[in-house]
């Protein structure tokens, strides 16, 4: 089964929003085995979407659109494919009653266009919108598949994942399976990393192996073609441990993870408690952990000491430490994290201090960054960053790198790591 | 001129990465008045490309190729494109040079791989690359124009913005120019703000008037169409002034604007100081502050008390209220603004506490959030929010209520606003 994803809205062509849900919808046929060749974008009009869905159809069996499900008279797909098809449109009742129902309740009068959103392609099955108006459908017609889904993301992906996917997988009579596995790997850059692998991404047919970074990760996706799961299975685990035997030293995670993710799992494991003092990050590595649902049982609390001023008052660093060495140095990153750790009474204490840009601080270049961790009384370690980046990029770079040190000072010392 | 963009990639038809290259090239187009009908994403297969580069031309005589530059066999883009025009490629002396010194410089090897980058099509004039090693092109051919670009976007946006936009702004020989202007709106849904400006949305022709809903923020896009630049801002500023009439309350700012940067705008702008206590935020609330360069004169820091420990011990707040008002209170949120703001010996304080998700806390339902603003010596103004999304969800949309309200705060006590 070859596929097409057409995306409908003018708000695409004029750059206002990215196709992001091409992304999703051809992740998800990916997942099925199902070959995506192209993705096409046409804005609300019905003849250069007409003739769109006319390309799509000399090349493609199965065809997705995404958007124009709407009420305004922008929204057009249903109306152009039934033309398109010679299908007419006709109401579903269930649809109708819920859109009803919605106005009912608000207390607002139903206008014609909102009843328009009921309207469904003669013959097609409903896919239900648990998350707006607009229902979903899927139609098969000489051989050939149509799925309209609506446009916001909200909307469309539970409606592809929980109604789509299912009948899809159903239609499929492949009789093998496609399964991805991903490697997370921080500390080592994509060229360095790909260098490395260089073999395995050269001689690679089943499974592939594809790199990709962002943000200052870069991942590995290990896919493998099979007859059966467990076949798929043995594949991606053989080239997993291929790839380990080169760069394993710089992988943290898989699939899901993140830096944070894996921190806090880590602290939570070996019941460890973390407070930080933070300057240029100024609460984005607090904040970072607290994105992991029980992240209280490990994250006390800690300060931000944007000035000079609240790191004397508020750490009781020295005036004469910040004096002879700088805010941005070894001593004070060190300084912070002890005496955040001891603030706070936790296991650990992190300091952060450095120049985020976009001008030098304290005589620092842009970029430099020093990371202090103080593990119980150990004296703390510290770390020293020469980031490239812009102001933002270089405050979140410095607080992955805080996770990414203090995942590996603590494997060194002995304590347990998924 | 009408444009088609032709992205070339694999990873995106496989769901890895979303398209955003479209979307950047497609804002720059609308800003030359240039019209795109149609963006096409196909594979790293030069069967399919060629098919795709020949509709192309059937409907656009602009076509702007993203993606396959590269050095590995992968990349085809340009091979294609000369083998479906009937040019020839030859060696471009500068780009040659600088690929070879990169390689030089780092004592590496350079294969034939990566002198192929240096290969251009004949006739064509280069843009130059400031961040990677592909140059990019524009020919003419046919009346027709190719442009082709790298696919990394921090090569791309670059060479777009400043090598092929005013060569393509020279061409064009249109007269009139096309001017946005984006309005930006808190505190009010997209449902709500559609139907307050509805007879506006109806009966737009020129400027068009675009809603848009992201992150919890509601923008209004005004478009227009003129002879002269003058002419669509006069356009521009007669729609903005009928819609601010509307709606004006709930708008904070303009085109690059966001929350936080208004908010340290004015906080500077009036020599205020700020610090925060955030419990559900985790100082997410003071990092969205630190995103704008400059803050440190305005935010001194704050403290993350994350544990009920935290609160009690950090910023003395008494069990006993805690007890009687519960973690998620008025109360609490009051106490932690003051108290941190005395600690801090700053002019506002802020307190933040709630239940992010994905559990309750405190017996509160996820989504009751609690914010404190303390002005002064004022008694601390306390905001209740019921928020309805995801754990960081959550947390993010507090941050930026707590921006909206201090903004509110801060005009009403007669501070000035730009």
């Amino acid at each position: 089964m070859n596929a097409e994803i057409l995306a409908v809205g003018s708000e695409l062509l004029l750059g206002q929003i990215s196709n992001t849900n091409a992304k999703f919808i051809s992740s998800q046929l990916s997942e099925l085995g199902i070959n995506v060749y192209y993705h096409t974008v046409v804005g609300d009009n019905a003849q250069r979407l007409e003739e769109a869905i006319s390309i799509a159809e000399s090349r493609a069996d199965l065809i997705i659109f995404s958007g124009g499900l709407g009420p305004t008279k922008d929204d057009l797909t249903k109306e152009t494919i039934a033309r398109h098809l010679g299908v007419t449109l006709e109401f579903d009742d269930i649809a109708l009653t819920y859109i009803e129902q919605f106005f009912a309740k608000r207390g607002r009068p139903m206008t014609d266009n909102n009843r328009k959103q009921a309207l469904i392609l003669a013959g097609s099955e409903v896919l239900a919108n648990h998350h707006g108006m607009a229902p979903g459908m899927i139609l098969t017609k000489d051989e050939r598949t149509y799925i309209l889904l609506p446009g916001p993301p909200k909307e469309l992906e539970p409606m592809f994942q929980f109604e789509a996917k299912p009948k899809l997988s159903a239609m499929l009579n492949t009789g093998g399976v496609i399964l991805s596995h991903v490697m997370r790997f921080y500390g080592i850059g994509e060229a360095e990393l790909e260098v490395r692998v260089q073999a395995i991404l050269d001689s690679q047919t089943n499974p592939t192996v594809a790199p990709l970074a962002s943000d200052g990760e870069v991942t590995l996706r290990v896919t493998a073609k099979a007859e059966t799961e467990q076949e798929a299975q043995q594949l991606i685990a053989a080239k997993v441990a291929e790839i380990q035997a080169l760069v394993g030293d710089y992988q943290y995670g898989i699939d899901d993870d993140s830096l944070a993710s894996k921190t806090v799992e880590m602290l939570l494991d070996n019941q460890l408690t973390i407070s930080a003092a933070e300057s240029l990050t100024a609460g984005l590595f607090q904040s970072e952990l607290a994105e992991i649902p029980g992240v209280g049982d490990a994250l006390v609390g800690g300060v931000v000491t944007y000035t000079e001023e609240a790191k004397i008052k508020q750490l009781g660093i020295s005036k004469k430490l910040l004096t002879t060495h700088g805010i941005v140095s070894s001593e004070c990153a060190a300084a912070m994290a002890s005496a955040v750790r001891e603030k706070f009474d936790t296991n650990i204490g992190i300091g952060l201090t450095g120049a985020a840009g976009p001008t030098a601080h304290d005589h620092q270049p842009v970029g430099t960054v020093w990371i202090g961790i103080a593990i119980g009384d150990e004296k703390p370690i510290t770390y020293l960053l020469h980031l490239s980046g812009m102001r933002n990029t270089n405050r979140l770079r410095a607080a992955k790198f805080t996770c990414h040190y203090l995942m590996q000072l603590l494997e060194e010392r002995g304590f347990k790591k998924r």
